[in-house]
């Protein structure tokens, strides 16, 4: 049996906050002793603040805790989960990693620093490694580990097993659900039977940290991959699920047949097959011309899983397909908690 | 002024069928004198049997027009629009142009067909010319022009003014409207809150039809423009108003202004500009990075204008934005009614 | 341990056959071994004919089964649970009854026949009495019994414990989800972004059925409950869940407080608490303002418990607050097993 | 010929602010000179700091306009719409009416006080009597006119026929659209597939306004309508358009055609029938089961026609209908802009 582990959350009350919040309360490793939220909301219990909405109810044992302040780092466990909005992570979880804590963050805010893991267990689990450069670098006595924005979790799970073909461009147009903007996030107003062609800074996001996430550690770096991508991201009136329609170039121009065996083959290098938060898949594909959509896929593998279809050759590119993932699991804290399992197994949170 | 001419509707109670019967109302060339419908309409006054979906009511000299079935071809007018679904269009639309009528049509039927026109006024009227080959080959006393897919009537005004530039290879993701499945359509079930990412035969029309339509008229036939097309196509819940995500490459790789430049400056060939259903302009560009939005934006020029955003250089293919247009204006009455406008001012209605 | 019952579903593809198949397929003491749909899945299997729309797979069991036609008596189990619709019901099962079979049926056919139950086991299990009545009226080696509709289901669970006060009046103003309506159901078109102020029929069957529900059993008979109600009922735009916004008159003009603990305190009479589909509360009071929702709500209990919010003062009729439910389980499949339980503890299903 | 007035509009950005400039832009006897805004927008052309959301483009007149501050009295014109949130509303009307302006306000904050006209011009054009005791009580060299609240003004205008007949009860639910909330609003996360069963507030002003509204002119006062009035105030996901689903008790039990012909006859007391904004009919039925639609109906003259549907007898308290209208037309902007012209034809304006 593994040893339990205490853990809390920073940025407790949000829609990703509460996503790990639901997933960290029945985990077998984590212990959730900690919130953290804004400062009108410190000093008061978890479940009298939060705008909880999921069908099942606030775990009781969250439902009860006393949240912490935003910088009130006296009493918190050293492992720390930050679903921090992007606007004040930077500066809080460095000071987090400065007082000792293992911040393991779904913010932007330090993803793409040389020192600092951008992870999907799956696909670059080595990356932990970069932990021995940052401590050298920072000399915290704790560290900021990340995973990636939301579509691009999804979308590199898709393009992972792709590598081995020699993966060469990548053309990805986006439909975001409004769960990946939070609330207030999106007003109903403006999304309500349309179409918001423009999301703020995703498209960079997904095209650099693409180039992070799929390359290779050299030494105490990694060289990032040399696909091209271009994204077009989008929102939708859909409420969990981003789906990508994805064009690729592969320099081994391998068949349909090929390439639906390697992703459905695909399980990830290291150990990451047998951590709790693993799917018994990453990726399914289906062979039904209208799958994967959002209201009926994403939730595969408990949102772990990737789902995919309509691989078939692309006449300019060479091979399309769509993918879909559930950007609040797969996508943010679904990922982070399979971080922190991966960094648990290989003796980096104590 | 121009000589009025008598028009009627095949398949008048649809979606599209609809749209013809508000627009030739109003029109100032075309007097809307005869609609037909299915058998389960005959013989009934319009306003009795159509499912009228929009704010504005019938209008009047339509709502009592008594429906014609079918097939009935004894009394219609010469010129006929068709808004006949596909699987009754090929046959139906052959016997009206043998008995001598017009049929300008919204179905796919005959879109392909080497000696059919498939028009988009400011995109190719030279293509009207395909008309006399119509009359050798099949030695009707009238004829059939065709309009093109939805999607496709609007991705091609995009593309028509980056011909200049030498129009290589087209990436395009589609976002559709409910109003391009008609009634009953899309089950509300299945895409509320959803995206479905496959209409069926929709991809291989946008790909096809487009390189027809860009095509040039050399002597008695068009040759397609050498264009590659890859297009994924998706269904999203929104009422009016496609979307398309756009990637082209360009031979002569212009700037964004220059590809800016040509799409506002673009006009159209022929006498296309002064006809009643030609919009001040074919094409508008957004400088907001949020635009064009089907909910804001499908409306523009009375449903005629297409709207373009976000153009900016694509990383793949060099050049990268987002077009939207009107599916039931600018993708099908809309666009048929400006055909037959410009067949008129050719005298090829008569 | 119970003894295992076969059963069968009639009109197993639609989407109340498919929540049967998914709640049968678990159920501790019913095995689902016939399946039957229309015409043209006859001799199919299942799994290659259902349009299966939830996120967990088609169950192996029912997805290997081979579909019987719609009037295909001969091998069919005993017990039968039927989710045809009211066209088709009221013929098919009376035959299936006159050929032996005990149909439990979600059709509204047979429900206001003096000698069919129409039963909600924690409102009126003594109903069951009348299939004694039945018996000897038809003289059928099978019977029919009947659940309520949707909205009237979940409408009566929240009255019924209000009947110690002295119901007298009913207004109703109901929110309709999609799901009730199936697929192909209302059209995407017609309802995104829209409310339809009419349900053909709906509102009869709310204000006859609830009468009947809450009625006594009087010898052979049940004797209709003197309340009046008065029901509009609406769709809207919600994928799952019926929203019911109330108000009652009480003869005994009970405090907020009463009203809610006599709600909260329900269980129902009888041995109903016991059964394998009774939920631990067959109604919940929720006092947050903004409760029940159905995007939040309708899967409470597993479907099965219907949700009050807003309890307060009514200045016309005294008493008002909203009740919600899920349709297509406890207004439908969950209902209907939940009856069969009640049969089966009552020795009625043998 | 009408002689022209110079107005402004206080709070011109939000939902209901671009209505006023919408509407005000093309009126013929207001000149639209003056627009307030928050302070981050002051001394910005409106055109560059609005967040324009209507399908037309903004007014050019209006777009040049230089904002001024919440407080700016100083250049204002006399006449003043005002669009402001509740929370400055209160103060920040008073200080314009005592610096001499008439405001004619949107906001709720005076709606209910004894000397504030609250005025729909077809229902109660007297009231504008209280602006004499307004002036003795309050010695303001301005003046304050309040309107409705939306889901009231669409309500009353379809009670207003009703009180030949002995109003006496009225039972109402309402389904209200999201621009009702504006922007940012109800968050999309929040409210798509959903309902949201609780509106802040709006059930006490449906509940009091209205009987100030259907009240009578008694000497300097108006005396409060007797009517009882039950709300239930909903928010669905509609973009536009309040539905209201009504039970009315009448003394005088009236048959279902005639509370119609009282309706349809119906054309408001005093001068409005000829003023501007007035509609050709404030009232219009309708006999099909399925209308009004908030998609297809509330545009109905221009937003300031509300329309009724479903008249039939009620078994609780006699009869009972649908009607919907424009929330922000016929609910705010629009009625506000009819108050202003009733008061210049009384040559209150100056």
């Amino acid at each position: 049996m593994h040893p339990q582990t205490d853990v809390g959350v920073l940025g407790a009350t949000g829609v990703v906050g509460q996503q790990f919040v639901r997933r960290l309360a029945a985990h077998p490793w984590f212990r959730l002793r900690w919130l953290s939220a804004s400062e009108r909301s410190e000093g008061k219990r978890y479940r009298d603040v939060v705008a909880w909405r999921w069908p099942s109810p606030i775990p009781p044992g969250a439902g009860h805790l006393i949240i912490a302040g935003p910088s009130a780092a006296g009493h918190a466990p050293r492992v720390l989960f930050s679903a921090l909005d992007a606007a004040v992570a930077e500066d809080v979880e460095v000071a987090y990693a400065r007082a000792g804590h293992v911040v393991i963050s779904n913010a932007r805010s330090h993803r793409m620093a040389a020192d600092v893991p951008l992870l999907v267990p799956e696909i670059n689990p080595s990356h932990t490694a970069l932990l021995d450069a940052q401590r050298r670098a920072r000399a915290w006595p704790g560290a900021i580990v990340t995973n990636p924005n939301c579509s691009t979790a999804i979308l590199d799970l898709a393009l992972a097993p792709l590598r081995v073909f020699g993966l060469e461009q990548v053309m990805v147009t986006t439909m975001q659900a409004l769960s990946g903007a939070g609330v207030p996030g999106v007003p109903s107003l403006e999304i309500l039977g349309n179409v918001i062609p423009f999301i703020a800074g995703e498209e960079a996001k997904v095209e650099m940290e693409t180039r992070k996430i799929l390359g290779s550690l050299e030494g105490p770096r990694v060289v990032d991959h040399p696909v091209v991508v271009s994204a077009q991201t989008t929102r939708v009136p859909v409420v969990n699920g981003h789906t990508a329609v994805v064009s690729v170039r592969l320099a081994e121009r391998p068949s349909v047949a090929a390439v639906r065996e390697a992703m459905t083959g695909f399980v990830g290098a290291g150990p990451v097959a047998g951590l709790p938060s693993a799917p018994a898949a990453p990726l399914v594909c289906f062979d039904e011309d209208n799958r994967p959509q959002p209201a009926l896929d994403a939730g595969l593998g408990d949102g772990m899983t990737v789902s995919v279809g309509r691989i078939r050759a692309c006449p300019v590119l060479g091979m399309k397909f769509v993918a879909l993932g559930d950007n609040t699991v797969r996508g943010a804290a679904g990922v982070a908690i399979l971080n922190a399992e991966l960094l648990a197994v290989e003796g980096r949170l104590s």
